[in-house]
């Protein structure tokens, strides 16, 4: 039977519902062995899956675990997803700006691994924050004040989490009804009534092309209305890392300039008020021009940051301790240019070499250090400008920094 | 490394020497595990591998273990291989035709797993017989009597063993580049000078069309001349059992039977003249005609019988001890009609079944077992005339062994 199954799928034939559920939670009781889950997963990845496999996969995946609900507090519930990307402090900014218009937002977000940064770990570089909160604790707060950012707190898709973890070590990430499942399960089983897809495309990402992002955002839209849950998607760009900052204790900064108006034009403050504007618009149900005014005023008059500081406080942080490394280092152009390219992956791996991020689980994280990008794609630089600094106690080759930025 | 080099194969790269060699090792070494192996396998079933993979790979099997050298031994040897069938006794039958017109035979065989038999375990069940012989008794009794079927005497490509098990049970046994390294890589350790190969097609066998046939052939023959040696093939029909006999000591007797000359025509008797003319064409190299003529005069003149003899005295057995289980049941047709189909891979688990094979390697296996067909397709039957015999203790339900006989 267990042969039989992935025979069927390695000659490109659809699974039926009963058999995909017999395939994977025979992989959690031990049944299916590692070796024939990789096998089924690399055919998978080479022969695609059906719609209804991918419904099917996704159901299978979400009653893996707990599912929660919402329903009580009142309001649409918008969440928000993004696939992954070098410096990508996006939550921060939007959950306080979404919620200082009135949209509840619950946004329970992971750790990170690898070249990208999680949510959770940049907030406790916020002294005394606590992103452990329980059920309780979350309703609570979104009550008293519409926003919460935590740790999850239940187990969500605990199937795909195991699965995750073996797709990572065989070579069968890059499949996008896999990565449709996986986020989707995840995103339905934490009770959101809408849900706001951030896909990252280009060198930093998971997916390199716009066109496989194209599939990727129709798969998990249709996934939604399966689910009869409103799925918007956006489309942004990895290929250069997202703002100035990579780091977490940096990143936080980052995000309080934004959301005081002292940072009024990046590629980041770009993608942000994007991605407010589509939750607000889905939460109040308004038209996304309208949204967009209401963003803008909310980082204005301080209303978003203002709710950013109710929510750090709610959870006991204190951003007045938020330290960054003592020891910086100046990286200067050694020459005249423009700055064409600057590689997301590439800062990624470096900020995850300066400890910034986890290579495993259990890798403990130095808050403080990180890299701060003076300059951006686009612009000029006279040789001895500043590109960016370094905030770390190991000293670098200047030249090996430097060339991260493409200068043409 | 190791998932890079996953991930190339998954999108349909041609892997390096050096990928593969680093690859494989790994595994035998625990560097790579199961999971990461059985998916790379997946990928190159439904990817393929191009000409120089192939001869890659076959060359890291072959260097996997020991290589045999019978140079020593004067003659042109010629090596045959089944790729495995239902009553496939035709070793049995040819290694003796062939030796006895002076072509030295020196045949190492398997053991049988799954519905195929091996002709190791067929030959166990004449008492006393020795399969054990070590490489000095084989290479002094092919210089004797110029003929010796027993078990492998040296490690011939263990990674392959290692690697075949994998595929058994992660659905990636049918890949054609896979399933040619595998064969050829054994026949090359194993010494021969020419390879003649009996590809099995139809219901009984691994592969199940014509087309797959005539490209593993074609495979094999340029592996073949990248070793420099010949390779011919025959393309042979397992929709049905292979002969009367299936089951250990029944098959022997059934071998016995042909080189006697008491039974003169089947598709059997057809399959083990053709064999036995290409092998014998090879070793002496003559056209295929004369090597026919040659070949039924030695069953004609019972030279082949006597050489049989010869050979099961020299390794010890006496053929008058064969034993066949005592209770038979006769299953008698219920109706009136022509036999259009007899389904061997039917038969080949009904003797399984019956003990005559093994499921696990470590099963035991009852010799005196087995199933005798009396009726052949394209005979008609009567009502009441006898179609099969049993060999069992077991009693069937005489209607399931009937339906195996698709009678029109």
């Amino acid at each position: 039977m267990i042969v039989e199954i992935i025979n069927k799928k390695r000659l490109g034939r659809a699974l039926t519902y009963s058999e995909l559920d017999f395939f994977f939670k025979g992989y959690l009781n031990g049944e299916v062995k590692d070796y024939q889950m990789s096998a089924l997963l690399m055919a998978i990845c080479i022969r695609g899956m059906s719609d209804d496999e991918i419904f099917a996969l996704t159901k299978i995946f979400i009653e893996s675990g707990d599912i929660l609900d919402f329903s009580d507090i009142p309001g649409i519930k918008v969440d928000k997803h993004s696939t992954g990307g070098v410096g990508d402090k996006t939550t921060l900014v939007i959950a306080p700006i979404v919620a200082s218009l009135g949209v509840p937002v619950v946004k329970m977000s992971g750790r990170g691994l690898g070249y990208t940064g999680g949510t959770i770990d940049k907030l406790e570089s916020i002294p005394g924050f606590r992103v452990d909160l329980t059920e309780e604790e979350v309703k609570k707060q979104v009550k008293d004040i519409g926003l919460v950012v935590t740790g999850q707190t239940a187990d969500l898709a605990p199937m795909d989490k195991v699965i995750y973890a073996l797709r990572d070590v065989t070579g069968t990430v890059s499949s996008i009804p896999l990565i449709a499942s996986s986020i989707m399960s995840k995103k339905i089983a934490s009770g959101a009534d809408k849900i706001l897809i951030d896909i990252k495309v280009g060198k930093g990402a998971l997916l390199k092309t716009k066109k496989d992002a194209n599939k990727l955002s129709q798969l998990m839209i249709k996934i939604g209305k399966f689910y009869n849950r409103e799925v918007r998607t956006i489309i942004s760009d990895m290929n250069v890392p997202l703002g100035h900052a990579i780091g977490n204790s940096l990143e936080v900064l980052e995000a309080i300039d934004i959301l005081r108006g002292k940072e009024k034009k990046s590629n980041l403050v770009d993608l942000c008020i994007e991605l407010a504007s589509e939750m607000v618009s889905m939460g109040k149900e308004i038209s996304k021009d309208e949204a967009v005014k209401l963003v803008k005023k909310s980082i204005k008059n301080l209303s978003a940051y203002n709710k950013f500081l109710e929510m750090v406080e709610e959870q006991g942080g204190d951003i007045k301790g938020i330290k960054v490394n003592k020891k910086v280092q100046k990286i200067k152009a050694s020459k005249y240019g423009t700055i064409v390219a600057i590689d997301a992956l590439e800062f990624g791996k470096l900020s995850v070499s300066l400890g910034a991020g986890r290579i495993n689980k259990e890798d403990s994280i130095d808050y403080g250090v990180g890299i701060y990008l003076e300059k951006m794609v686009g612009q000029k630089v006279r040789k001895g400008d500043v590109l960016a600094r370094i905030y770390s106690d190991t000293k670098f080759e200047a030249s090996f920094i430097e060339n991260i930025f493409i200068i043409e």
